[in-house]
């Protein structure tokens, strides 16, 4: 039942661009396991800057430290995840207001 | 500098897939804001099932019962990005041994 060609179902597309992104940022470095801060502020400005203020950099700085849980002065997949999920519940609580 | 057909960057695009697909099949019974046993295997069984064993109706009971965390006998959006943000962590581990 294989075909190579199968069309990605969403659910598997969402984790994938996930992944996907993460990676473009974190391995900017060298080191693909974490983003620096650099990294963040270039994600946050690339992915989210039309949404957000996030070009400011006393923003970034300020939104490191809240997403560095463990505080090891970098950003590990499982602390992006978890940024992401709270964001999205905050999208999906203005969806429901539309 | 808003244009109306700019492209969406990849995170965004990835936290709009994830709300679309659960409201997708939450809203199935007329109750968009969680997912029922029956709506959980449809997602699962439609967006995973290539990839897991989610077809089998055991699997999707004992499923449903792990990520209902607070035991209301539904699936939230919270409880739905709990079980992707997992997932999602675990493609990354994957792909990293690639």
């Amino acid at each position: 039942m294989s075909e190579v060609c199968k069309e990605v179902p969403q659910l598997a597309k969402a984790m994938i661009l996930l992944v996907e992104v993460f990676d473009k940022y974190a391995k900017k470095d060298g080191n693909a396991d974490s983003l620096s801060k650099g990294e963040l502020g270039d994600l946050l400005k690339a992915e989210l800057g039309e949404f957000t203020s996030f070009g400011d950099k006393t923003k970034v700085d300020e939104f490191f430290n809240q997403l560095d849980a463990n505080k090891d002065g970098t950003i590990s997949f499982q602390e992006f995840m978890v940024f992401t999920a709270s964001l999205t519940m905050l999208i999906q609580e203005m969806t429901k207001k539309v």
